[in-house]
């Protein structure tokens, strides 16, 4: 990965204040490449926490804001205003910011899902289209080198004809009633005020599917699904199970789950066609398998021998020496930036970037929405609308 | 493992003679622990090639029989006749002798699936349950320690409730068309006449399902599948994607393809209740994950520390030192002979022994017959009929 | 792996009675096959429990001997007389019935290391190599087939000229004084007067020795080595560093520990050459990796795409389907019938025929010396004469 | 890991230019936590290439310095001059540029080895001992938080007394003469004037002998080496084979080499005590493999159950998301960030950092002679003198 000094982007973000588990996590990935530099926030519903939060990040005071609203009004008009603005809050707090921001001429990086409703989700995808401004969603597992390594030899007909995708993404975090404790990360996601309809399902569901879509390259057209919550109580789906049928006839599986001990973030994908298939763990994510049908399996690693360009764009460090999570982050932040700046300029957006965009995040509710159509419909088969 | 001296039990074999895959593997497992010893067979459904199969397995050469019916006959008319028989031939030919050696007087071992159809497996179901003579179906992966350690930890309640089942079993021998070369094993596999109705479904989809039942304990009550033929011109389905609603609640997948490329026989169950998850994969047997909530994963070691009682009895080395396939199919023999002896001394068959029977047998044609259903009903949720 | 029938060789057994833990691997191993048939044992050096152990095994009354002398005087002189013997006893009793029985005109299979002392070995090796009849020693696990893949890959110079072995045999069973409890296995390991010099080097040292020694196809020239006793009052070595020096030029490291808590039977080789490195796992015996330059690694399975014919030969079920430790020990059986049957025969043993002999007896004797030697002498490069 | 702001230290970087590979590294390990702002640099030894190396990164033109004297120079006479440099440079030119720092008040960064000879090296430490600043070495893999674990866990005596430490840096790209290529890592690593007396021992020998020395919090007091140089015509070696004497009776091997086909960067620690081992490996870094004995193995991950609180200080994600090698590195440089502000503040260094200082370079220049000279006599124990 080499770079030539180009300007950090100056940016703001809604969210990830103290006490917040992804903020940081932005932050990180958002400056690792040198294409951001954080420079507002309005870093908390709560006026007193994000006012020390801006404090704690060494945010000129004036620029630490109580509200998005008051950001957005602020920062547009400044000459050193932001640029782009990072939206790291809970789901029912996208589509404002996104919104506000988006009309005040700012590019949006937002966190996944898109937003908390399919009503939401359809009202900010058709401003972002009318926008000329950069929208990303942060489906960050699709960074990793290794992926797009996949995402390649698929694309490029090495398996031939898909048939298979399986895809899952388990979790036990929320195998106990977490949020009935005093614990911020477990209460708003098993709230649909705050989730949306969805749970599990939209909060790694989403992920999982993505992944799906992204490695092969394929629409999926149905799918049958069973939610269940298992945690007595709990409003929310605590697990998914489904199935997917692809446009081009594959067919696959889709399991997200928050109650299944033993997994920390357990996301997987395998994907067979008729001549190879291939398999990567986000746990280990710089190895890649392949196997050839009558050729044992191979074990690429990130960056070294059968490695290839795609995957080389994008990494860091030598073969052998592991990458993770904030790296394959910062990829997506890398893009983002690659993309604002071909905007700014003017410029039609390269080909060549692949972070996740507006498109994604609509596509993605959707997905929630069917599974849980399908689920209300004894598992019946549910058109995914594109 | 310890045993003190009894009398091989005298056994004739029908299929399983030269080219066959699954005789040897029979004969082996059989003699393993000393408990059976091979005296007749009908080895092959073409006369010349069932003589030299006996020639070649030492048999005399009277007891080397054209016919499965002339070897009823004959044995049973002998004072030294066969005490059992074992049946691996094509699943068409499994109710025919079953019942003729049922009928003779004769214990069954029958390799899975149970039989063809569902009308025959019931038909040979009732013959079973009406005579006194033991009927064992080699769902051979129950014998191996660390799949009866998961059983035996499910079943003491370690795991709490069980929630979630996933059970897959990819292989990719089949991507190819191999039928239409001139592969024994891939033609009759394909084959309506031979497998019966289910492919994949039948071949090693019983072989997940039954899995699954065995470590959970628990029923399966209803079944929404999506069974598929992806190679072009396969009359039987090559790909199983399954939904498992279970007797208590628990939500379980099933996958079980034969079009998977990189996989040789990827068996693996994983299960999940409110307090533990298990994992256990085929293909390295001698481990048992576990994972209690809150606490970090342990991989238990076939006879090593943690391994308990349940495992220990077929252990026949010690930890570190790998045992197999034949090691698990050999415990079913084990237990086979226990059996039979019992039944043969007038007593009860002991509630410890957990080899699979006829009920096994027809629950599998049963879950054959659901899958084949539900996939016809756009996977509508099918019961499981017990 | 196929076979014609044959008839099984007789066989007797020196030790491997009640509470014996190797005698009953090497019956099964024996029979697995089909090639040997125990008729006769001396199975205890306790008259009481060598006759009880008789009875479990279901010999003739006769034939169960209290003393290996009296069994070789009353098997030589019987129409129906043990053909072949299997010592497997303490070390200190390896040489005694080994020439006794070569003496009576009997085939010989030995347990490693071939004898307590060095003395002992080479007037075995001297009467062994006089005599008319196959002499094997069980380093059994030269019998897996990705070990034999390994060997083959290695001889065929795939690797280019070998460079670099690194072997090593971690244990944790006597990291405490086992031997103070009444632990039979762990009391004549570490008993001198029983085990001879070498503890650990000797017991699993001399395993991880052949095992470089038959997979590099190589001799070793020196060896520096550490012997140390960690368990206070133990007088033998319990854990084993060594360097080597291959014929070659090549290099290699050492380790074989007894108090290395976590390790079962942590056998594993790894073998680099200029071109290319493999490496194999005792507890994962069905995988060998191969790793070229300039190339991914591959994971060949046994009998999988890559697996070879050297490892065929030997392989009994499917590739996915585990062998273990039984299958592997159950070929040195195999081959040692082969011998002879061939040696019977008056012909010439086939030279591909790989178990174990006298001459690796002795060269195991002498390593164990050498290192014994070095360390004493501040782990001096000592040669290892041959 | 929580922090609240704190200005960031400025620093300069010596090395690290166009087409270097650890520069880079450097540069995103140093901002990943925010506490250093790259100022100034002499990112190259030749001026031209120095100049655009400095616009690549944006540093002010006249901040961009031909030499690392005239940096020296002009950077101490800037009010905003730096307060930190970075060395990354070929091991020859560390005690120049560290040496001239030191005088010049600037805390020291530096990349491992310490200095090409132990000359130099005990120059250096000399002026870094009476000097009031900082002095840091990169000895990276200490920051992985499962290394911090594991040493964690040995200091508080969980293991029992150490026994045993094996450690090892398997690498290929040596294999072949790549330093006839025109490859600059690879032709300064073999160049004696630039490397050292040590080739592989120096590069990647003394990370291991860190490592095994920093898991166990024990001193090493003799080591047995044999140095040997595959490659033909290469005057430095390529593999290191060496046994370990710790200054509590524990024994150690320690293999490093570039020439061992399939490993990139393979290291991996073992260690064993009385009571329980450990096994920690770089590719992998999210676990710990922790065996009491009597226990079965369990994989601690990193921030999981069982993950400690020295861990914890530096972790950044929740588990099951891969933290890597820039992390680790990260840590060495928050680490470094916290004694030179506790330096200049004039407070004692506390006792809880864990960054490589003057001692440990020290140590590692001690450690590559005492290798060169044993091997030279023959592999003879060398007092490791401290």
């Amino acid at each position: 990965m080499t770079s030539s000094f180009a300007r950090p982007i100056r940016y703001g973000m809604i969210g990830g204040g103290r006490n917040a588990l992804i903020g940081s996590i932005h932050r990180i990935a958002a400056k690792m490449d040198g294409n951001f530099e954080l420079v507002a926030g309005a870093l908390s519903s709560e006026a007193e926490r994000a006012k020390a939060s801006a404090a704690d990040l060494g945010l000129s005071p004036e620029r630490g804001y109580a509200t998005y609203e008051e950001m957005a009004n602020a920062e547009s008009g400044r000459t050193d205003g932001i640029e782009a603005v990072v939206i790291c809050t809970p789901n029912h707090v996208h589509a404002g910011p996104a919104i506000a921001f988006l009309n005040a001429g700012v590019h949006v990086i937002c966190d996944k899902p898109l937003t908390a409703t399919l009503e939401e989700a359809e009202e900010l995808h058709s401003i972002a289209k009318a926008s000329d401004k950069v929208f990303v969603l942060t489906h960050n597992y699709t960074g990793y080198p290794m992926v797009r390594e996949a995402r390649s030899r698929v694309l490029s007909g090495e398996l031939g004809e898909i048939r298979l995708v399986q895809v899952e993404y388990p979790q036990d975090w929320l195998a106990k009633p977490l949020e009935n404790t005093d614990h911020k990360q477990a209460d708003w996601r098993t709230d649909p005020a705050r989730s949306g309809p969805g749970g599990c399902v939209a909060d790694i569901g989403t992920h999982a599917f993505h992944l799906a879509r992204f490695v092969s390259g394929l629409g999926v057209d149905r799918i049958s699904a069973e939610l269940t919550s298992f945690v007595p109580g709990r409003p929310l789906d605590d697990n998914v199970h489904a199935m997917l049928k692809f446009e081009n006839g594959a067919r696959g599986m889709l399991w997200a789950s928050q109650v299944a001990p033993g997994h920390e973030n357990g996301l997987r994908v395998r994907i067979y066609g008729e001549r190879a298939g291939l398999e990567w763990v986000q746990a280990d994510p710089n190895y890649l398998w392949l196997a050839e049908l009558d050729q044992p399996r191979v074990q690429i690693t990130r960056g070294g021998h059968g490695s290839g360009a795609d995957a080389a764009r994008y990494i860091r460090v030598p073969a052998g020496h592991p990458e993770g999570y904030f790296e394959a982050f910062a990829t997506i932040y890398t893009e983002a930036a690659a993309a604002i700046r071909a905007c700014d300029a003017g410029e039609s957006i390269p080909d060549d970037l692949l972070q996740p965009g507006i498109e994604d995040g609509l596509e993605g509710m959707r997905f929630i929405y069917a599974c849980l159509e399908s689920s209300r419909k004894s598992s019946a088969w549910v058109d995914l609308e594109n």
